[in-house]
């Protein structure tokens, strides 16, 4: 059984997941590690982990599972670090958006019997801001937790082991598991989650130029105008490395859209518009 | 004192603000018309008007004031008969969603000394789905009601009064008011409420495309992709005669969209998407 989790990365995810894991029940010891220590201490001070660690990487040695819970640049370095202090008695997992370039990692690096297992998930769950203070036990409570394994791994038993536990864990945090292809993951989420994101910015970035000088004509656009703008907050610190590492699959969604929106622009009096809502309908109706 | 009030169009707008009124406490009578009798018979049973109407004109010639509460095209339809059916004893009002032509038609067939008063509005409040079935008592709480006024009407001294009653009762419905030019209104409302719409309407629409074989992969959005979709359920019957009346400012949005959204494709590697991110954020933190 997993007595010691080891978070690298106390921001929305990695607290949010030690809340989880907590009201899910696990009585094992959480030691958080993260780059500025304050948000660390504020995870601590919020219940979601045990113990502040000062090394990410001998707090990922004293524990069974490590969760990379940083951003996807971050999470790479820590894996060629973790690769050569960890031992197969270890599993390693993370939360990244985007998900080749992680499993590529894990394949150069770890999942043979001598070294750490390495499994890639990535929870369909987050807030526009980020930050430990808006951490939450509920944060994955129905939520789809992705995981891109590689079926040809050799990692070791007990590594094997430590997959099943953790991925029941992550089902007793409230989240449903689904399993498939790391190449297929990318370009997936570039249509269901990075298109929405950059749609948002995009929209955002334009309604600001264009009304964000008179601030009582946001009001005007009501309910719609704040739902497709909420993710316009996000920040670019997290969205960064999600475009560098998926700038292809997502300069497809984009072109698609820009195609999209020029073809209803064309037919706004024409018959065409009506076969766009009802396709748009039909998307909204399964 | 406004002591009745005929609502013509039962719909989703008509039957909130039936059911708005009583919850202000408007004490006179309330009858309501609708072309499909069924939804006029359901506004009823639900509180929202005392009484179904079988004729549009006559309820109009029996109330003080006629709330106009169909699609723009119907709203023109029925502002034709009316000019010839009410004296200056008489207000007309409507809740259409764009207002150039509804405001050129109103100088055009109202607002003199003998005739009726019409004063153009827009309650920028609504649902992703028509019909009284989800009408709301609350449905214009907070919301802006936006009314483009001809400050140059020449309308009589009793149908200046009924302008301000009405004003009155719409502030008593939990909005605020705030007044603009017509044409200015189809300029801002093509940014903060079509282009949202259409926005969503595109994204839906290629997201069926794309991914619309595997529902499955449509709860792996999660919450962003919900909200950034939700618009895609409109129904074409509402947004038909927007884009029909609003032609040329939604076109001149919906390009500027997909050229940001070519900007931010092309910049996904540079500086540029930090701009665009920065940019989202101001509009959201105003």
């Amino acid at each position: 059984m997993i007595e010691r989790i080891a978070i690298l990365g106390t921001g929305l995810l990695g607290t949010s997941a030690g809340l989880a894991l907590r009201a899910a029940g696990f009585r094992g010891s959480i030691v958080g590690w993260n780059r500025s220590p304050e948000q660390a201490q504020l995870a601590h001070s919020m219940g979601a982990i045990d113990a502040v660690a000062g090394d990410a990487v001998e707090a990922a040695q004293a524990s069974q599972v490590t969760v990379l819970a940083v951003p996807i640049y971050a999470t790479l370095d820590l894996m060629e670090k973790l690769a050569v202090a960890l031992g197969p008695e270890h599993l390693v997992t993370d939360v990244g958006s985007t998900k080749k370039l992680i499993a590529e990692t894990a394949a150069r690096l770890f999942n043979t019997p001598e070294r750490a297992a390495f499994l890639p998930g990535h929870p369909m769950a987050g807030k526009e801001r980020g930050g430990a203070a808006l951490a939450d036990s509920n944060l994955f409570r129905g939520a789809v937790w992705l995981f891109t394994d590689d079926p040809l791994s050799r990692r070791s038993a007990r590594g094997a082991e430590l997959v099943q536990e953790w991925r029941r864990l992550v089902v007793a945090m409230g989240a449903r598991t689904l399993d498939l292809d790391a190449a297929r993951h990318d370009e997936l989420v570039a249509w269901v989650s990075h298109l929405p994101q950059f749609t948002a910015t995009a929209l955002s970035a334009l309604l600001e130029a264009e009304v964000g000088d008179a601030p009582e004509l946001k009001d005007v656009g009501g309910r719609a105008l704040r739902e497709m703008t909420r993710l316009g907050a996000s920040p670019y610190s997290m969205w960064r490395d999600i475009a560098y590492t998926n700038t292809e699959a997502v300069e497809r969604a984009i072109a698609a859209l820009e195609q999209r929106l020029a073809h209803l622009r064309e037919n706004l009096r024409t018959p065409g518009l009506r076969e766009e809502f009802e396709q748009a309908n039909k998307f909204r109706r399964d």
